[in-house]
């Protein structure tokens, strides 16, 4: 990662800091160090206001460069600081909804004069989730890659397979195009291996996870996704994999079907078509998300499809998210959420259905906002495949 | 799982809280949720010392049964407690080491009149660290597809494929065999996709991560494991992937060659053989782990190999770790570390070396402490294996 492109991302830090009186943070969570200095290290990422920023770090222990020194744990701080001749921080940000309670204190009670404020995470989600232009070049680089593995799928698909097994030969194609596998969610409680591939009434079922659809899994220790149900006629299943390709998350669901699908299912495939359509056509920055929202649920309504609309029995809140180092980024196009688009943001929209019966049907791709509306970065037919 | 077995696992965390005079507990954390509930919901496990436990579920929303209820958010704990006729906690233990700093917070806010103590984490891992007889009965499962998994490995190398080619194909068998994928990591800078193979001198690249090997990664956003090495002649590799079929890791190495390696590489691997088993013959209940780590160090510094033991630039501390439902659990083998091993206990022993210009070699199996001496879980030629 090329030096002016972090200086840009902190310095899009520095603008919120100041805004909460903030004259220093310290990053030490994956996906902000990621964000702030290019790389995953274990360590800290020290981020004055007025300052240059120095990195701290533990491991590994063979990473030189400007700006870059060695510590062995967080107590050292202090003194590291002084000595580079920076001031101590007055109001310090930690990253408050990531670092565990004992963790976070430990860092705290490292600057006992520092007024010590938790409001790290999101600040830095919010700087994150309006796009640099680097940003969303690598995310067209995971969009193509997506694409490409989604591309191949009718041909690893073969009579009698479980939703299991041929999500297994999924995650190979992925994985050939270059997916690093490891999908980053953000909040605890939020587990998820490559993404799900959902067949027949598996789609229906609650899961406790806050993705847009659930499934039952193959264990109680991650119940989410395939189940071991058996693709055959009349069912429809859904890929929904994270394309985390260069760090940047995609996402991207398509449909398929072994044979023809009852009529019902493509009149609610055409309806999420739709959706995706008036929403793609409305979105451009300056419109909010609950707009958004409503502009989706209005015409599921005039459709008469709203029971089968984002689940069934548990229906998810929202028909698209942000997206970036992790699946779940600001914004989040559901209701009540006033937030508006700006150019740089980059969501996936996800108008999905799950008919009783039938399966999962809809669609979901990512979408960068552009200066006067958005702009599809995955490309792959939209249309019920049939194998 | 049964009530018998998730009570007798509540009662050992029940033991401990006693210990510190904690009256309730409340567990929230998907591995611990696993641990006392058997499965994961998102929602909370109410613990009392002197009363039955009680489930508050967010989702899924149609989980039913005897003592698990509703809940939309944590405020409404205290009221659903007191609506049960329970006393309300005077000392609740949080996991103080996994729950986010602004999420602990919010959660010890509900209970304003109780001690509320952070030290949920390291009690309950202790408890997790003695695993039941249903626990290792698990093991026994996971152990036999992992070991399955891995004797496919020489049917799927072709000539000129890289680390990372192979690596896929290895994955591809893992999850044919039943593996979840998934892969939990105890510690939130730490992270894995399914797990590494090293190939040549990308075993002695140093990581971020306090694996008992590095390697460069594919990208600097998960900079560990396979780098894009190309597997050819005088190079070892080795594959050592998370073994997670049921919930329980169980962990496992084992190195590879295209055509023979130098003797040196022979003379090292046959080493840790030896390392592996002088440890494994004095392991028994009582042993304690810097006994064994001193008894591993006597062997290889004897043989005048403590350079290329654990790693040669970044070295990792440790020859072994508890396993469980993370991979690096209690017990860690290692120098100072004078807990004695108890029947129940199952670990990872890993005498690993790093030979430059040739690469990785050593053994990793997962062990169960017995009454009078430990049993190896997975059975699998250790020779380097020739393809």
């Amino acid at each position: 990662m090329l030096q002016p492109e972090l200086k840009q991302r902190r310095d899009k830090i520095r603008v919120l800091m100041a805004q909460q009186s903030v004259d220093a943070a310290i990053i030490s969570c994956n996906t902000n160090l990621i964000y702030t200095f290019g790389r995953v290290v274990s360590g800290y990422l020290y981020l004055p206001l007025h300052d240059v920023a120095h990195v701290f770090v533990k491991r590994p222990n063979d990473l030189e460069g400007e700006h870059i020194h060695s510590i062995r744990k967080p107590e050292q701080l202090p003194e590291l600081i002084k000595e580079l001749g920076l001031p101590m921080p007055t109001r310090l940000m930690l990253e408050g909804d990531e670092l565990p309670f004992n963790e976070y204190n430990r860092l705290a009670a490292c600057f006992p004069d520092a007024d010590v404020v938790p409001c790290g995470t999101s600040l830095i989600r919010q700087a994150r989730s309006v796009k640099t232009e680097v940003e969303i070049s690598m995310f067209r680089r995971s969009a193509a890659a997506h694409s490409e593995a989604y591309s191949e799928i009718p041909s690893v698909y073969r009579p009698r397979m479980t939703d299991r097994q041929l999500s297994i030969e999924v995650e190979r194609l992925m994985r050939l195009q270059g997916c690093l596998g490891i999908f980053r969610v953000f909040g605890r409680s939020m587990e998820i291996f490559m993404g799900s591939l959902l067949a027949g009434d598996n789609a229906a079922v609650p899961s406790p996870y806050d993705f847009a659809l659930g499934g039952e899994g193959l264990d109680p220790s991650l119940p989410g996704g395939a189940n071991g149900t058996l693709l055959q006629a009349g069912q429809s299943f859904m890929v929904d994999m994270g394309g985390n390709f260069c760090g940047y998350m995609c996402d991207m669901s398509r449909v398929y079907s072994v044979g023809r699908l009852p009529q019902q299912a493509y009149d609610a495939h055409r309806i999420c078509l739709d959706v995706q359509e008036a929403v793609a056509t409305v979105a451009r920055p300056g419109v909010s998300c609950e707009d958004l929202y409503n502009q989706a649920i209005s015409i599921v309504q005039k459709a008469n499809m709203a029971d089968y609309f984002m689940g069934v029995k548990q229906k998810a809140k929202f028909i698209g998210h942000g997206i970036g180092l992790e699946i779940n980024e600001s914004p989040v196009i559901a209701p009540r959420i006033r937030q508006e688009l700006e150019p740089g943001m980059v969501f996936a929209l996800e108008p999905k259905m799950v008919l009783p019966n039938v399966g999962p049907v809809g669609i979901e791709n990512s979408w960068v906002v552009t200066q006067d509306g958005v702009e599809k970065l995955t490309q792959c037919p939209e249309e019920i495949v049939e194998l």
